[in-house]
């Protein structure tokens, strides 16, 4: 049980990577439902103006710029792979054309993830800042079932059959025809060439957009796309290794530390005073019961997760508001492993707290706040126990974490109980391609070496035109980021790379159209 | 509604191309369902064999090749791309590893269309021919929804809920699932290359097997496949303005002869005692009426077409017994168009007798013998109902039939009312890119400049790897026949290019395995 717990929450936690970010609005609004109307934004953008003033100020630019050509595209079908459903439903995508030129310009498609379009509008600067050099207009499209995005309202995550067209298929089947709708109707911009541009499981669509409609976009930039977690394509033990590494190289026995909480807390919570007295240390805004234990390891492995994804360079407050290189900053609580239990339990809570309370304002941690509770976690633990199914394991050697093994018949049967669904564990593989993708071209892979999702993603280059572009000190999709003066030159370089990339597929594109005219 | 009728019929009869050869075996069983006992082979195998003594001969062979090795693979699931089905059925598929060798071996896997696999199997001795030079696996795949792969088995075409599953995506969702399983199951199969071979709406199949699922194939041999017969990719009136050119190349004033009849018939059947006449001259089975006479002219039509599609350079079976180069039979009786009304008939019944009675045993001509009461044309007049939307026309004037528009709307709601769906004329081009498909791969292209399909197919090189094969004396994919020593030598060079090809795509694939281990 506990396994599997731990398992089902890696990937209904871990995986949905960005809409981690989703949350802190969430639980201002109290509600399943993320903001829609413009003028009520999230509370990540107003509550840490102080802090974050910098952040701040581009997020305001930026929001204020997506939402003034928020769209709703109002004919894709439910069920493109069937005829039998004729329902439509409302797309949501923004637009900003500022920079656009109808000549020589081109398109850049933020293919979207589970989550709501307007967060990954905010959180995707990159595409803001290259805007003008690349003539393009700014194109984010919503993920069928995130954000307002949804076929079926209110029904839409009500049983299997109105989640079954839920799948990444159909996503970049919507893909297709918005972008076929946009050439159709914004004079100017027929000819031109798009580019998908995505992050993290967006990423992963903006590849498989390119590989499966190559006739829609010159080429993708699939920026931290662990499009290779999957089957045994890569070892399960990868992502919570480079985990463990964060931790390990960002201060003097910190991953030991970590390593050897799990057995404190185990025996600390063996008693009902220990447990009292855990619930006190880590300042747990409800007391402990020993059925709380595996879920409160779960929740502290969650944690070290979510630090080693946001390892930034500089303050950001992508999920909470977090000081620059925030690992480090935990680590200097957990420099001596060597420690009776209760007091490296001490040092957990300050390094969790580092996480949970930069601002100085929570009064107490709970643990029951996770992903799991938000709209887009609840179409990605649909995604997760269908299409992708993503291995996780650890072994309590490789990384600081306790052994769970990788169980997929567990996996099926929760999921079935869930959902009443099974996972298909290789068909992602048998769609994509898996390792054999050699045949496609003009995709860039990016992956920061701090990111943990860096494991399963495309870190050598496969051809001269299915490239992998490295930042060593980057965590998830960090070249995705707006600019920042404190940004290391590896993503800088990363982003330049990627910037000529795309330069050469506009070239192309317009040689080639040169040509035939 | 006769306008709708002549273009349904265009739709469901002509489509199905190679469907046509099964309804012989169909009138010989009275039943909608194919021979499935390998003892009770089709009647078209056994019934000409006296005339056509080398088909036969080859027939036999193969026929026997694929019986031995016919199998039923169990596990395809009838819906790929969602999770609330997970109904699985069989699928059946035949082997012939004669020739295949373990080491430096491939797998030539015929993506099957419309129909009956065993009928394409004996229809493609090309496959036979070169296995052996190859050191190849025959493979021949039913197609979902023909033959025996009944997903729903008597259910299947029961109603649009039932046929929801009847798509080209899932189809070629069907073939790489067997492919994988071939792999995993036959030793020595995993590591070779395979590459997808197909005619006609087979070799849509396989050219888009190789576009969407490069990874399973290194290669596709596209036979005859109108790629391109859709929206306005080509103008409508294209198909049969080819069927007009064969006719009018193969006989001194044929074609003016066959435009001039149309009027003779609406002349004719405007009085009793004409259509009475009409009964007679046409040798037809049952007594025309008024409301017949639209029907009458499409029958005539398709036969037009379906010998334009075999108008191959020996005697053949493929639909009917049938001489060499029938055409130029067929216009033996139609050099003089300016005759009166009654001869001019007259004339047109000894041409349809060539075609339906060439073996002499026939005693009346059947006009409601069409394709529309086969298996298989159940199946594809859905097809064409959703997906495969061919727009056709004719004007009169560059073809030898009475003017046609294409209508859509007729279309839409004529396949409302049959099948309770709606045609998406454009998604086929959303999907597989339509005349954008230059970022693909190693795919050859054959044409036959008879085959009126030529005309929405891929004649000029597209890359140095997308190449067009043009057979200047083929009909409907000539190149995949068995070798016969009436072959043209534009077929002998067609088949020599292609077979370079494949052998290419081979040696590239053993080289880059070479290079990775």
């Amino acid at each position: 049980m506990g396994r599997r717990a731990l398992l089902l929450l890696l990937l209904s936690f871990l995986a949905p990577w960005t809409t981690i970010a989703l949350r802190p609005a969430l639980r201002a609004l109290g509600s399943l439902h993320l903001p829609t109307n413009p003028t009520s934004l999230p509370a990540v953008a107003k509550n840490y103006s102080v802090l974050y003033f910098q952040q701040k100020a581009f997020a305001a630019r930026h929001l204020h710029i997506c939402v003034i050509q928020l769209n709703h595209y109002k004919t894709p079908l439910v069920d493109h792979f069937g005829f039998n459903t004729v329902k439509t439903f409302n797309q949501r995508y923004l637009v900003a054309d500022k920079y656009w030129k109808k000549n020589g310009g081109s398109i850049l498609f933020y293919t979207g993830n589970e989550g709501d379009i307007i967060w990954f509008c905010n959180n995707t600067g990159f595409m803001w800042d290259v805007a003008e050099e690349l003539k393009a207009m700014l194109v984010f499209a919503e993920h069928r079932y995130y954000g307002e995005s949804l076929p079926f309202g209110d029904n839409s995550f009500k049983d299997s059959r109105h989640l079954n067209f839920l799948t990444s298929e159909q996503a970049l089947a919507d893909f297709a025809e918005l972008i076929k709708h946009l050439k159709r109707t914004i004079p100017g911009a027929e000819n031109q060439p798009v580019i998908a541009i995505g992050g993290s499981y967006g990423g992963m669509l903006a590849a498989w957009f390119r590989m499966k409609y190559p006739h829609m976009v010159v080429g993708a930039l699939a920026a931290s796309a662990p499009i290779w977690q999957f089957e045994d394509l890569v070892p399960c033990g990868v992502f919570m290794k480079i985990v463990t590494t964060d931790f390990r190289k960002s201060g003097p026995h910190c991953s030991e530390s970590i390593r050897r909480s799990w057995d404190a807390i185990n025996r600390l919570s063996n008693t009902g005073s220990g447990l009292q007295w855990l619930t006190g240390a880590l300042h747990l805004c409800s007391p402990l019961t020993s059925q709380d234990i595996q879920h409160l390891k779960d929740w502290i492995s969650e944690t070290w997760v979510n630090l080693a994804m946001v390892d930034y360079p500089y303050a950001s407050n992508f999920l909470q508001p977090l000081p620059a290189w925030p690992i480090k900053v935990v680590c200097q609580y957990l420099k001596n492993p060597n420690v009776s239990d209760s007091l490296l339990l001490q040092n957990i809570f300050q390094a969790l707290n580092v996480y949970y309370n930069y601002s100085g304002q929570v009064k107490c941690l709970n643990i029951s706040e996770t992903a799991t509770s938000s709209l887009g976690t609840l179409g990605w633990s649909y995604q997760a126990c269908t299409e992708v199914v993503m291995p996780f394991c650890t072994n309590g050697v490789d990384d600081m974490f306790e052994p769970h093994s990788w169980n997929l018949k567990e996996l099926s049967d929760d999921c079935f109980q869930q959902w009443g669904v099974r996972p298909r564990p290789s068909w992602i593989t048998t769609m994509y391609g898996g390792k054999n993708i050699s045949s496609h071209a003009n995709i860039v892979f990016s992956n920061g070496e701090l990111d943990p999702w860096s494991g399963g993603g495309v870190t050598k280059d496969i051809t001269d035109t299915l490239v992998a572009v490295t930042i060593s000190e980057g965590a998830h999709h960090l070249d995705l980021r707006t600019k920042n003066a404190l940004d290391p030159m590896s993503v800088l370089l990363a982003r330049s790379l990627e910037v000529r990339h795309m330069k050469n597929w506009i070239r192309d594109f317009y040689d080639s159209a040169g040509k035939q005219h």
